[in-house]
Formats: structure tokens, sequence, C-alpha cells
């Protein structure tokens, strides 16, 4: 399955990107296939290894932070597999060109 | 912390009031403290029991349908309890008058 | 339709209640129907009054903060009406008693 | 400011790619910076030509499809530019090497 995160410190000042580096270097560990774009970061796997991983950058920030806020999107789609890319080549497929991605 | 999610099958038909029957008939057997809205439910609890909860619902689904779409949305906030009406009732009192809730 | 929107500020602090009772105070003012859980608030109209609503409460807010965060998810199914109610009516209705709303 | 969004139809079907492609191709025809990812699109702009642009792609499904659910969220801070490359830049720099994007 596919699942698209974004977890973020709430009133620790406006920029975030400390926190979000520290969250790509954890999802980097994993090991998991992955992209990050500029809200938020799409991986693929199982649901107990994408939920272990999303727990553990969410605590790495509420370690550092009072209040955090964790978004998670999950496609969960019988026998789907390499949808990182997949999903994008069927669109290219049924357009006939490359699309920005 | 809050957990506000909602889980239903892609592609199984319009109407998703099963679906939500199953999830809600789910939830309220967790004996967490809970509130259904016409967009999803909210759950206060810790980390790994909401977690578990949002995995059951999710599987359950899966079981009947062959692709299923959760959103999960959390918002953790240190040493804070009795969120679910008590974020609310902050509201209200800075409002000075009861909100529809 | 139904949209479900929450925005608030980002590195303003911790405390959000006061971002979130203006936005209330908006959606009251609005006139639609609409109803307030611990994780947003629901609102149901036509697209164009729905968004103007949320582009109304998320200026609101950066007026007086320098970053904010909005979410909206809008569900928006032919010919269906009162369904801030409507769709918690049938899952009652499906499970046989009343549910914690 | 950013913004990403899906949109797609429930219940015609569990193929998506269809109504992804039709709504890739409605955000190439607008112009405005963008990427997709296997589970949204990212755009940047102002309010306004972000919000038009949902709405073409919502009803574009709306028109074929009986029930359309769409979802976005939105990232503005002032005086923000460029971020659809420059959050990843930010973080990149604060890691010292390339991540996957």
């Amino acid at each position: 399955m596919i699942l698209e995160f974004s977890t973020y410190p709430i009133g620790s000042g406006e920029s975030l990107s400390e926190a979000v580096a520290d969250v790509v270097d954890i999802v980097e560990q994993s090991g998991l296939p992955h992209q990050t774009h500029a809200m938020g970061t799409v991986v693929e796997g199982e649901w107990d290894e994408l939920m272990d991983l999303v727990k553990q950058c969410h605590f790495a920030l509420r370690k550092k932070h009072a209040r955090v806020a964790t978004r998670i999107a999950i496609d969960d789609r019988a026998g789907a597999k390499n949808r990182l890319t997949g999903k994008l080549d069927s669109i290219e497929k049924r357009l006939g060109r490359k699309i920005r991605r």
C-alpha cells in the first residue's frame, strides 16, 4: 500500500525545515521506497512497517516540541505493487506524454 | 492525543453507509472516547491503541473491498487530556456562548 | 455538498483556541448549516459559498499570523441534501441504535 | 502559497487512472508550477487561481461521476516564493545531501 504523511510541530516557530529534515532522515533510514515533495512524503510498504515509521517520525518531533500535528493518507489496493511510480506511469500512458513528477 | 479518521472503499458503489456503520461499530467496541460526525470519527487515546483501532477498521473494509482509502489526522499536545470536549469548551469560553457541536 | 475544514497558524504558540474561536465566529455568521468538532468544522452548502467561507477564515488568520495551514475535505454527491445529519441518520438506521455524535 | 490536492470519484470502479489523467491534463493547462506524485498534485500560486483550478478539476469529474471526494491542503507563508522546490532545497541544505524527490 501507499502512505503519504506529513508531521510538524505547531507553535515552535514558523520554519519547519529542521523538523522536516529530521523526518526525511528517519524515512531514508527505513530503507522503504519513498519520495518527498513540498507537502509531505510518500512511502510504499505494508501497514505495520509504514505505521512504525510514521510513529518514529512523530515521536522524534514530540521529544523536541510540545505539540505535533501528523497527517496520514493511505491508498490500499489489492495486489498493487510498485505504485510509487506505477500510478504515475499509468497516467502518462493514458495521456500519451510525460508529466511533471 | 486526539485522532480523527475516515476509511471507506473506493469503487464499490456510491453508498458508503454500510462501510461506515461497520467502522462505527468497531470504534464503539474499543471503549475509547469518540464522536462521529458527517466526515469522520474523532477518538481520544494513546498512539498504539488509536492506531490499532484504525488498523482494525481499515482491514475490516479491505476484507470486503479491493480498494480502501484511509485518512488520519493527529493532534498530540503534551499533557492534554479530555480534549474531545475540552477543545470545544475553550472555544465557547473565548466566545462567551455555546457553539453548534 | 459537505465540506470539512480546519485552519490554524503555525509557529504562533501552541494554543490555537483564539484562532479557532475567530474561525467559528466567521462560520456562524455565514448562516450555513455547520457543526464544530475537536478537529475541525463541517459545513454544508454549494461550492462557491463554502469556498468563500474557508477563504474568509484562512485570511482572517493570515492577517494576524505569518504562516497558516488550511485543510479541506469535500464530499460531493449528486442530489444529496441535509447530509450533515442525514449521513449519521443512515448509520444509525443500519446499526439500529443511536451513535455518539 | 502551496496547495496540494487530490480529487477522485467514489463508487465508479477501482481504477482511478482515467480520472487522475483528466485532472493532470487540466492542471497542466493552468500553466501554474506543479508536480504530481503518487497521492496527489502540488501546485503553487495565489488563493483564487489555485481554488479556480481545483474547482475546475472537481467538476470535470462530477460531470462524469455521481460522487466525488476532493482533499486540499494549503501552506501559506508570508513572502514565500518558489516553494515547490525551495522547501526541498532547504531540507537538502540542512541534511548536506540530495534527497529522493
